[in-house]
């Protein structure tokens, strides 16, 4: 099979809302008046950002959703998306469940893919993702990065930290029960981007953005943006990890995970664990019934879990107020 | 160096048209009213697009300019971009070269890098540009592949078989003088996008698309979108490779090329080369002075090379007009 039945085959599909797509030199995407569009780019490489035995239907959803969980941060609603594969060769089952899985997390959030490139090469996917953001009295309605204020409450939605826990459980570095695995597994595979409470948060958040290489990190570039300090409550933090409590997999007989790590361990995970794609965000105190009712409106939990302060740096802090140390850093490609 | 200092030191630059560029979740674009956006993706692998040792500088020119291209061949205004980079390791003194040749390019486009992605990884050069299409009385400006009608002009501009004939030099396969490979090596390592002759022949050509994987293949494509056939005067294709006119080199002492490579070797570069990045398009015959004038105020070479048949399917003939078996084929990846 060769380049161009590859594309047909397995990516190419009629054109929905934008102008033009798959096929020609450029895809073509009519903006609506009003409107901004908003783009990000993140590309995975295999052996770095996944296994290359990973679940390819997997692959193909998170690929995808990491993409999605930028847009969301931006509070913009997804239109379309290229995808660029390097591929080191035709393996048609691995395509196909590939982009079933692609395609599938695209079609719930209405994305289309409107072009891209095939290669061959070391197994690698770059996707960009193009969103809309309306603007209103001339005022773009995007959620940034800085605009956090000292006082504002400071968000984080869904869980922490199982992403890290299915890493490490993975590369055998910790060993947690089958079903624990299993589950923690599904975060770090098929993440879910919070594309719902980012359309939600639009006129409520001052500033938010996506978790992606660990909370620590993260707030680090928000606080930065915003020329604002921050402090976090670290055991609320840690008490995210959804595969800490076992009653929620069901398997109470087990016992409870406190047992299997320490506490530091724990809040590794939670802290600066990363693949998480929940959304890290501020809201002004007032609004905490506005942000209570984007949390049901998009069905997505939201945790306060600290607030921002004027002074610059990063406080952590028990769940009695205590000041811990604070020696959780964040993911680097290169360091 | 770490991966915020490397997009720090080497990509961030302040924003000029974009509402918001590097550093946040997305970037953020206002496009004018009335216009389309145009997007396109190409993705470049070290060891099958390009030699892991060429020159970053031009390397950086060259990752731009093939998606520069795509935005050409559909009469799109350059933008902006992403790049999304995949590293083996931090080397400053190459990512210094990568991103001068790179940001060079884009200056003289007035193109905007506002986002992307680095990572650890194979050596893999991913970019997504966005460019601007007008749309006049609700009909969108944009040259599409799928417009040539029987009778059109066929017409391709600059030189084709060049960056193939340096190719085939750098392998091995063939020997040249040093003159003549430098001259070659240019057009395959630092290919002229041209941007400046697409949006000229807006309203003018009835189909376009670029020429990368060989005109043979690329022709094909435009023929089948079409619904049409071509006669195509093959002799005045092979007329183009640049390195086959000595006295455009300044070394005629060193006698033609013609020596060196039989009339078929000749054919194939011209013909199925690949890596060439000039359009391809037809126009109606009564807009012959139109194309000529596009030529004109675009600075670039165009040259009339067969016409658009009713009958589907290539025909290749000879200066004569006498037929010429097709036995040219064009670039597939996975061939």
């Amino acid at each position: 099979m060769g380049e161009f039945d590859l594309i047909a085959r397995y990516f190419k599909r009629p054109v929905r809302r934008a102008a033009l797509g798959v096929g020609d030199d450029c895809a073509l995407l009519l903006p609506r008046p009003g409107t901004q569009i908003a783009i990000s780019t993140d590309m995975l490489v295999a052996g770095r950002h996944f296994f290359a035995d990973t679940d390819p239907c997997r692959l193909g959803h998170k690929s995808l959703a990491v993409n999605l969980s930028d847009l969301a941060a931006c509070g913009a609603k997804p239109l379309a998306f290229t995808l660029a594969l390097s591929l080191p060769g035709v393996d048609e089952p691995w395509l196909a469940a590939f982009a079933h899985g692609l395609l599938a997390l695209a079609d719930v959030h209405g994305c289309e893919l409107i072009g891209g490139d095939t290669t061959a090469g070391p197994l690698n996917i770059c996707i960009t993702v193009l969103g809309e953001v309306p603007v209103v009295n001339g005022r773009s309605q995007a959620l940034l990065r800085s605009g956090a204020k000292p006082g504002d409450d400071l968000y984080v939605s869904g869980t922490l930290g199982d992403a890290r826990l299915a890493l490490d459980a993975l590369l055998g570095n910790l060993h947690v029960p089958d079903a624990v695995l299993a589950a923690a597994r599904l975060r770090l595979e098929q993440p879910t981007p919070r594309v719902a409470l980012g359309l939600a948060l639009r006129g409520v958040a001052s500033a938010a953005l996506d978790v992606s290489d660990g909370l620590i990190g993260d707030l680090g570039h928000l606080l930065e943006s915003s020329g604002v300090g921050a402090t976090v409550d670290a055991d609320a933090v840690t008490s995210l990890i959804a595969a800490n409590r076992s009653s929620t997999l069901g398997r109470p007989a087990e016992g409870p995970l406190d047992l299997l790590l320490t506490q530091d361990q724990w809040r590794t995970l939670a802290l600066s664990g990363g693949d998480d794609y929940e959304l890290l965000f501020t809201a002004p105190v007032p609004l905490r019934e506005a942000v209570a009712q984007a949390s049901r409106s998009s069905q997505t939990a939201v945790t306060r879990i600290g607030q921002i302060d004027a002074m610059p740096g990063l406080r952590l802090v028990d769940q009695r107020g205590q000041p811990l140390a604070n020696r959780y850093t964040s993911f680097d490609h290169f360091a």
